[in-house]
């Protein structure tokens, strides 16, 4: 099947582009960007430009910062192509109902993805939790915004999501495994000065469940689930490709590159299916962190 | 039916109290809260006090402010009784949807009410908007928070929502009137220098309708929704409780006092079907708007 990719910046060269490369379902014939290209592909500078060239195109894969993906995916799903969004799948909750009532109401397929629920050792992580009772839970996830979005001011803009960007990775896999759903009692969300969204959070959920999300961390970066259940620890090392029960690992590699070819997989899977997976619970909790959260005000940030 | 109501404050004497009082279906049996009673009417402490003191309650009506009325819906929920919640219906979007899953499988009744919607004209409005194109749209809600919420701190914590308590009551009637749902696409939130939570708000909606929400009006209060529509102008005023179409009044009376009424008879009804309902599509847009929203520090607010 014919695919776009649309918005070629950094996820899109890194992960995108070599998980079609690799896919037997899909072939990438076109990409819409402003300034980015990949080689050997018909490039477009506007998303309506592709679609009227490229009647073949069969499904559009978005990579744009959530604030312009709502006009793209809406454009797309109106010229009758099924639509795949990168994570968060928008810039508000609502303009994701309203693209899923667009699919449904055309048929199409709407997949909003979560790179991180396809990490290698998610589902088995959800396997062992299934039936057994979470008492307590503690997530880190640690990381250098200056590493892995360099220069992009967006993030720290409204509707950028600042460090709830690599935050709702960790509600992402938190919302798949976890036998019994948990929501937001309290949050406080450090602001830089300078800024608008905040660039660390500490959440606190029930069932004993926290998060701190921080992109201030140079050096190692963590990305940790840890909870404690009634059979005894349990983790999820390295944004859940590594599963520890009891301390001891279980399951795992040290590469995150499985985790966009099974997003392609599976979003092949739904068009043949005529199905759509659209998810918003992990948004929904950033959403709610934004609503409940008591604010700071941090140092100024600078990239 | 035996109701009891759980948080006697200004709205629970203002609104609540009458409504039961004049209610053929409903005899309000007990009350719970720290403080305020109702005369001639058994009052507890704690709802778990009065769950196990009073099996015969059937339904439990919520007006404690939002953030601890999840513990208290819960609390009745596993108590095997139906629950009918204030506005907004929660602190966060997760807690209510727990609420439901809760409801579902005990097979009671949660209704998440949204008192504007009962006013005297929303049904007229939505149903001569039906079939019609909406071509722009302005809210004006600016009212007084010294008047509806005297001394009432909460109201600035985070989860109280700040000029959305009042705000979502007129989002709460668009989303009902509306023949195409609208999704935020901009918002600007004006937090005093000593508060959380914003005490005026600016909103921009596809479909070119834009809100102004704000606290801070002495004098006259205003509630009004104006729409251009491709047969003219149509403007519900006094909180959805006079329809002009025209310019001209079509529908109208100047009193807000059958709201309650129609919200109790109307759980009634859930009750009695068996049924549920619990749209959280006002609450959403409060969300993307602190998700999405510009913030800017306004003067400090004392009471």
């Amino acid at each position: 099947m014919k695919i776009a990719l649309v918005g070629i910046g950094k996820i899109a060269l890194d992960q995108h582009v070599p998980a079609l490369a690799a896919s037997a379902d899909w072939e990438l014939v076109a990409t819409v960007s402003r300034h980015g290209q990949v080689p050997g592909v018909e490039a477009f500078a506007s998303i309506g430009a592709m679609l009227e060239a490229r009647p073949d195109v069969e499904a559009v894969s978005l990579c744009l910062p959530p604030v312009p993906r709502f006009e793209a995916a809406a454009a797309a799903l109106r010229a009758g192509r099924h639509v795949m969004l990168e994570k968060p799948p928008g810039a508000t909750l609502a303009e994701v109902h309203a693209l899923e009532a667009l699919a449904g109401e055309r048929g199409l397929t709407l997949f909003a993805t979560w790179h991180s629920r396809m990490a290698h050792a998610v589902a088995a992580a959800k396997g062992w939790l299934a039936g057994r009772q979470v008492l307590s839970g503690r997530i880190t996830w640690r990381e250098d915004v200056r590493k892995w979005h360099p220069g992009q001011d967006w993030v720290f803009e409204p509707g950028g999501m600042g460090v709830f960007d690599p935050g709702i990775n960790a509600l992402s896999i938190l919302t798949e495994i976890l036998p019994v759903p948990v929501h937001l009692t309290g949050a406080e969300l450090e602001v830089p000065a300078n800024r608008q969204a905040p660039i660390a959070a500490r959440l606190a959920f029930t069932g004993g469940i926290s998060a701190d999300f921080d992109w201030r961390q140079e050096g190692p970066q963590t990305w940790d689930i840890e909870l404690q259940t009634d059979a005894g620890p349990m983790a999820l090392r390295l944004g859940g490709n590594v599963l520890e029960i009891d301390g001891k690992r279980a399951e795992g590699i040290e590469s995150i590159m499985g985790e966009y070819p099974a997003l392609y997989a599976r979003m092949a899977a739904l068009v043949r299916a005529g199905a759509s997976d659209v998810d918003l619970s992990p948004m929904v909790l950033v959403a709610d962190a934004f609503t409940l959260g008591r604010r700071r005000t941090a140092e100024p940030f600078a990239f």
